[in-house]
């Protein structure tokens, strides 16, 4: 069977772009004498684009469009994923009843479902983590297999078609479908023991960093244990959820009935692929290095973010740290240097180190570049408010800044007056540089470093970062535009005479444990907390769970100090750290769980289990 | 049966606090002869908690709470909202799975569901729409009931325990359970028909404008044509997902077999009364006016915020407008005069109008209040970057401010500059005085007029900031706190000369019209598009449609001039609206579908149906 596997660009809520993509892939796959073209889910809308599905009219739109692009199936087999629609039925939030489905068309005829009698084939398993919520939005077919008392395993079924004029059963599923392992409900050996001859998944998958090594074990396995040819068709783009960005990597992959692989698309880039499932040749997959991997996320997402809203420049404070040298390097690389200001925003606090290092590193990128000191509006703002007598009737009071907040005041005074402002006038925007690890316990101030149009790095732990920095330098530039002098120097905010990096006075977060004590609140699928944490320091095992370089005793001396320590944080990324991310750019996401649609939290108090407070008692009075 | 209904404050992430509550309600309950004690749904964790639900040493701390309340029954019947968990199954999420259920004890021991053998009683409808995601965090019992080969009805069961002696069946569900209409599912009915003799909904459900009176309507019928008593038992407090808080109103209602009310709990406060529901006599429920009702709300949810984070000051600016000045009478009212910091930040464009309204109302309020002019801050700024040169190797450019760019650099440093630095100097924080009609479209500049501790008049509607002025005046200060000059002045941002509020240039939104129309969009639940608009249009019922007091001719002397307008602001909407939208301040919900979490939105290009551009031209070329 001659399959064309249509790895195209989606663009979320531009159903009429992607209709003419759609009917130039299928043209091109019928003429190159393909038997089928297969493209991603919900290829028409996207799939992130929020209560959207909610307007009729454009469900309706999405229905004519898959409607024409079935009848423009002349020539053979068109399968495509797209909503389906129940008009005649509400689903459960009391709308017109819709289905995430695959539509397939047989020389211009839509097939049916057997069971439901619809003109589509529903998607059998709606995920519904991290920044799926798909039962928010599609009637659940396992529901409607029950409701219409039908064995369960009726909801799944092959299409039939005819392929070269002989029937043929394809086993057309959708995404989450293949994943079947904790649904109890095994998608593609329903789709075999129907008789399907062919396993056509359709996906609409965003990357995450390691899924597409666990995505080819699945689908490889699927496809050696159904002894089935097994073609997944991913889209690429950029899809979002208002506060997260994902980057939809395609890959899309053809494996034989042995589960090797016969053909693999590329990363991030739109292809198109006649494969002929019986003759195809297994290849061995490509297996670049992590870094590589997590630079072309961010590139394909920054730069379609910036390309579908006419974005061309770009200003960036340059403070001489690592988070600013690699957003600068990552922007210039992708709008050119003609299209990027790097500002240093230096105060009395910055020192000639990090002043010298961001000039050097705006010569070595030879982008533009201006030097807009705080001092004079610093000194404003403390003149004006610092000392300002409030009054009320018969009473009056003297207001003062403190130099904690005059930090804040030298923050906000970069980003929201002197970057915000030079965005303007350079008809540009500017990034948050903020990395995962600040983010997570709010380290960063708001309306200050805490704005952007995005948060590029934000889903980068700070140790990451640096490596980004490494692989700009070696495999992007390949030359040293990032000094070696910001790699080596300590992170420090300079916004006081304490926070002096050449008396190596820096962050008080210590990145070598803190990222992994972090990412394991945050990132593991069983995510621990800090009653999890004094188990495995009680224990002695906290390095080894953690995959920790050093001993914890090396950086914490007694108990009492690893747990003060252990509880600021948790109360940093409880407390602060959500009020500031509710309010923070858009994350591009790259890792599992990033903040936003992914990572979903509410505004409360931090809490230490009972547990956790008795462990600590124990500890603390055997100090 | 005596019924303790025990309308609690539930404070969510604190279980340690809400045990505390219920145990002594529970002590309280028996001491007064009640044979149940009912407590609202989730009365341990709170509902809107985000992922925390993926925690599980807080899921282990809740079971061991819920065993503890279980125990303390020793005198009777408990019933309560708490998670429950079955170790020994995965959810679809790959975690332990978690239902939303109803735990049941008499006398110390809990009750075990019949056909699942699970010491709880799963939650059946779960719902998935506005806030509502219980899907992502719990398992669906109607899927259970299928997997086990049982019929559906089964997942549903009354509990049986002894009350005075005698066995009685109690059918105890949970919120959604009877909201049954979109789920063809009927909950209340199949307890009734396996012989419940009381219904006691467990709830958590958050205030909306209007879904009172349908409460009410729907349990009373429901209590009617089952002829059983009813008992409905929700919780007061504020819970929030991140970017919309949500007030919880309480008004725990008990209706007798004819569905009379014959006991209704007080709104927004929490309450404790055993009722028999043998002997209670019908009572007429009170009706308040609806922005009487507004009002409760956002002093509850508002007054909980700022306890909760142990926030005691506000500071406010004010601007002699409307939304400003409500503001500063709630904050007022809610905090004492003493409390808070009204702050007038006039440039060369505010008027003397304006300014003295600002004064009039910071006189009446009898606040502290401050001077803080932008002029030589804005002047700086143009200063040091208008006219700024940026250079490159062998090249160089001059950038300059526009009239608009130095709108949104006065914006800008009202809030980010003055603001911030007040609100750290006077130990407060500082709200953001948004309107819904305006954060809709984004007129609103970000880091400036839409930054901000909480937007807490972000869901109502320009026109509903007037009359809940209005009711400031007439119901809560008795005495015309907001000069009736703020009222009648036409409402401006007066950042430039143009924006005149003296010579009547006021903002681009057409209150009338544009609330309606907004709300068309956005708030009915099958939700409406510029399609349909143009269809009511031509059709020559838009008026009708939408509710308009004025007709449409009068606004738009022509198709186009009608069009223009329609796409200026569905662009609006659906684009930088969206942009500031992701970084604004959290939302406090009043109406259906408040911006956050409520209503969720993707970063797209606003799009237009063919089936509009179609009636678009067609409307153009008659014209």
């Amino acid at each position: 069977m001659k399959i064309a596997v249509a790895q195209i660009d989606v663009i979320p809520g531009r159903p009429e772009t992607n209709l003419k993509t759609c009917l130039e892939a299928q043209r091109r796959g019928f003429n190159e004498g393909a038997d089928v073209i297969a493209f991603p889910e919900l290829c028409l809308s996207g799939y992130l684009i929020g209560d959207l599905w909610e307007e009729q009219s454009f469900v309706s739109e999405l229905v004519d469009m898959g409607a024409e692009l079935c009848a423009a199936s002349t020539a053979g087999v068109t399968c495509f994923g797209n909503v389906g629609l129940d008009a005649t039925q509400w689903g459960e939030d009391g709308r017109p009843r819709r289905f995430n489905a695959a539509w397939v068309a047989d020389r211009g005829v839509l097939m049916r479902h057997p069971v439901f009698d619809l003109p589509f084939f529903p998607k059998t398993l709606l995920p519904n983590y991290r920044e799926f919520e798909e039962t928010r939005h599609f009637f659940d077919s396992r529901r409607l297999v029950t409701q219409l008392g039908r064995d369960r395993k009726e909801c799944v079924a092959p299409v039939n078609v005819e392929i070269a004029g002989a029937p043929a059963k394809l086993g057309v599923y959708l995404c989450e479908d293949g994943w079947h392992e904790d649904y109890r409900f095994d998608v593609p050996q329903i789709l075999k023991d129907k008789g399907a001859s062919v396993l056509i998944n359709l996906s609409g998958s965003p990357f995450t960093l390691g899924k597409e090594q666990k995505r080819h074990r699945i689908f490889s396995s699927q496809a050696k244990k159904l002894e089935l040819p097994l073609v997944y068709v991913n889209c690429t783009g950029m899809q979002n959820n208002g506060k997260t960005l994902f980057s939809f990597d395609g890959n899309s992959t053809v494996y034989n009935a042995k589960g090797q692989v016969t053909h693999e698309a590329p990363h991030f880039t739109p292809s198109f692929k006649v494969v002929d499932t019986a003759t195809a040749r297994p290849r061995p997959t490509a297996a670049p290095s992590e870094m590589e991997r997590i630079y072309q996320c961010l590139k394909n997402a920054v730069g379609i973010y910036m390309d579908r809203f006419a974005l061309k420049r770009i200003v960036i404070g340059v403070s001489g740290g690592i988070d600013s040298a690699v957003s600068a390097a990552l922007f210039t690389d992708l709008l050119g240097p003609r299209n990027v200001l790097l500002v240093n925003m230096p105060s009395r606090y910055n020192t000639d180190t990090t002043k010298n290092l961001a000039r050097e590193l705006i010569e070595n990128l030879d982008t533009f570049s201006a030097t807009v000191s705080i001092e004079a509006s610093v000194a404003l703002t403390k003149e004006q408010l610092d000392g300002v007598t409030i009054r009320r009737k018969g009473e009056s009071k003297t207001l003062a800044l403190s130099p904690f907040h005059l930090e804040n005041v030298q923050a906000r005074d970069r980003s929201s007056r002197i970057l915000s402002a030079l965005a303007s006038a350079f008809a540009a925007v500017y990034p948050s540089n903020a990395n995962k690890s600040e983010t997570m316990v709010g380290y960063a101030t708001l309306y200050g470093d805490h704005s952007g149009f995005l948060a590029p790095l934000a889903d980068l732990w700070k140790h990451q970062v640096y490596s980004l920095g490494e692989y700009l330098n070696d495999a992007v530039f390949k030359r040293e535009v990032i000094p070696r002098g910001i790699f080596d120097i300590v992170p420090s905010a300079e916004l006081s005479d304490d926070q002096n990096p050449e008396h190596g006075a820096g962050d008080p977060i210590i990145y070598g444990y803190h990222d992994k004590l972090f990412e394991s609140w945050m990132q593991r699928w069983q995510r621990v907390s800090p009653e999890e944490i004094l188990v495995w320091y009680r224990d002695g095992r906290l390095e080894q769970e953690l995959g920790l370089e050093q001993s914890i005793q090396a950086l914490f001396k007694t108990d009492e100090a690893f747990i003060n320590d252990l509880e600021r944080w948790w109360n940093a990324f409880k407390g602060l750290g959500v009020v500031k991310r509710v309010q923070a750019p858009p994350v591009l996401a790259v890792c599992r769980r990033a903040f936003g649609y992914d990572y979903r939290e509410s505004l409360m108090r931090p809490y230490f289990t009972r547990r956790y407070l008795a462990l600590k008692s124990d500890l603390i009075k055997t100090d």
